[in-house]
């Protein structure tokens, strides 16, 4: 039998929270065959109640108290400063004490960032973390990253990006040998920043055993033309929610026509019974929240602040195909490449 | 009775010209009470069978016969000096020579934007043009600038564009007060580049007389939180594109509930006799197709380079919507507008 995965769980961190993050973690118990335990961190007084409300979610979880957490609207430096012994700070720090695999948080997105960054550490060559999303494609997922950690990023962390999400689409999503496309506008007159040009060229001259592709456009995300699509957090952010924004609104279109006649109401009613609820699951955001941080010593994996039961179920599915999958073994292996290829440059360098 | 609005047409931009334009144009003209007439500008030996081809398309078209065309992938400032009596080049020119009120083109976009810009030149107070899209929302229509023509963009230029967006929306779509958003990235620690926070600042600061609200996100571009989102053309294009592609992917997931399984096709055939023409309409992407040039002394409609002809209708569409409408009276009072906010700012720095 397998060891169950430890989760550790920020339970006072989302809009919602606590009773949205227990009650998710109820609900991902569900029918689950691999064995997963709880950590969660919260106030006892409040995370008590809400645990024993659900049957068998007691028995697989552990509550450990905490007085602070962290607000919504802190500022990352403020966050780090003030924030040691919050729910945040204690559900990554879990991870490097090694009681946890994985560490799951609704919170405040620029907080959980940087006490990650301080508790985990970067690894070797890896300047920022990035975010990414798995992205509902024709077929399965593409992943799609940085989609909210950096605003502005030079283009040789966008090389690291390219790096950082070939090993987690490898890891998470099965393909071998994935595709790895860089966002950018098309016309052929208007190639996007300096910056986009000059990252084109570094992955290029980078040698680094990547199926690169090139410029990919936003177009291309959903249908994956590339497996990973590399992006800065601006970009990526407002793609996202812009992607998140035309499924709701086609969605309500769909509810519209499958209830505004008689004949959508008979229709949706023969639907029902087929394959209008696998419609409905593929279309709603929830399906894929959770972004994960790439680039860190562990595995840090963001939910929506605004999330509800559903939803955090999702994150917390993500966390553990997380942990379960090759991923640090996988980016360990791309930042070996990554490294060469610094290496290389400054021998470069000091011999011009 | 009105005049016939005369709409100038590049018959050989386009990936698919001049069969796509010429059959748009024809399609264009079924069951419509305005009256229009076309300017063909074209090579008039494949012009005229195209023309001859549909019954009725004779009686209103004049073909302007050109030896040239622009190349797809011309850079612009190659296109404006070699594409002098092209057919881009004649089909702008003509509104500059009264002979039409609008031109249209599915060619390339930044030799438009440049042959545009030279022949019709930039109105008072605007730096560079913007590309407007009409963007579906839960009621009618949000728009969204830019989405193109604009790379890399200053603060200033993020005020002319609102300045340029609110007339826009207020003449086509018919807000009176139309409401005016910046698009950024959310979250509180992370509000986007200096850059943003800059044009945030100065539409603030410029007493527009515009209900102005703030950030806004990918999201609420398809929930229409305000009428009019504000972005470079980098973003705006991404977004875009990245709506188009979630559009199409949930469109391909509509159809596989709808004919993957039998109660699925029964469900479709009850509902294609209702709502889901409508629906599929509405999700088409070539519905909207057509992103209109702001800040010029005339109004130039750009098509998608790959559209078929049913795309090519809508772009005709919102050319007449465009020259129909109050557009460059409302351009004028706004840009007043934005010129006593230049002369209050170099009396300030006079003073200062």
């Amino acid at each position: 039998m397998t060891a169950p995965l430890v989760l550790s769980i920020d339970a006072m961190g989302g809009d919602d929270a606590p009773a949205a993050i227990i009650d998710g973690a109820a609900h991902f118990l569900k029918g689950r065959k691999r064995a997963v335990r709880y950590l969660f961190h919260g106030d006892a007084a409040q995370l008590e109640p809400l645990v024993a409300k659900h049957a068998g979610l007691g028995g697989v979880s552990e509550i450990r108290h905490t007085d602070g957490q962290v607000d919504m609207s802190a500022k990352p430096s403020e966050a780090v400063r003030r924030s040691r012994g919050s729910s945040m700070w204690n559900a990554v720090h879990a991870i490097k004490d090694g009681d946890a695999h994985v560490a799951v948080s609704a919170g405040n997105t620029g907080a959980l960032m940087a006490i990650s960054k301080v508790i985990l550490r970067m690894k070797k060559g890896v300047h920022r973390p990035a975010i990414a999303a798995s992205w509902p494609a024709p077929r399965g997922f593409s992943t799609v990253l940085d989609v909210g950690a950096n605003v502005e990023v030079s283009p040789s962390q966008l090389v690291e990006f390219a790096v950082l999400g070939e090993a987690f689409h490898r890891a998470v999503h099965g393909a071998a040998h994935p595709t790895v496309g860089l966002l950018n506008v098309g016309q052929e007159e208007l190639k996007g920043s300096q910056s986009i040009r000059d990252a084109d060229a570094l992955i290029r001259e980078a040698e680094l055993d990547m199926d690169y592709r090139g410029f990919v456009e936003g177009d291309d995300i959903s249908s994956a033309t590339t497996n990973v699509v590399v992006t800065d957090g601006f970009t990526g952010n407002i793609a996202l929610k812009t992607a998140e924004g035309t499924a709701r609104l086609v969605g309500g279109w769909l509810r519209e026509a499958l209830t505004g006649s008689l004949s959508g109401k008979i229709a949706a009613a023969i639907l029902s019974l087929g394959a209008l609820d696998r419609l409905r699951e593929r279309m709603d955001p929830r399906s894929v929240n959770g972004g994960v941080f790439l680039g860190l010593n562990g595995v840090v994996v963001k939910s929506h602040g605004g999330t509800d039961a559903l939803g955090f179920a999702t994150s917390l599915r993500i966390a553990l195909e997380m942990a379960d999958s090759r991923f640090l073994s996988e980016i360990e292996n791309n930042l070996a490449r990554l490294s060469d290829m610094s290496d290389r440059a400054e021998a470069a360098q000091a011999e011009g």
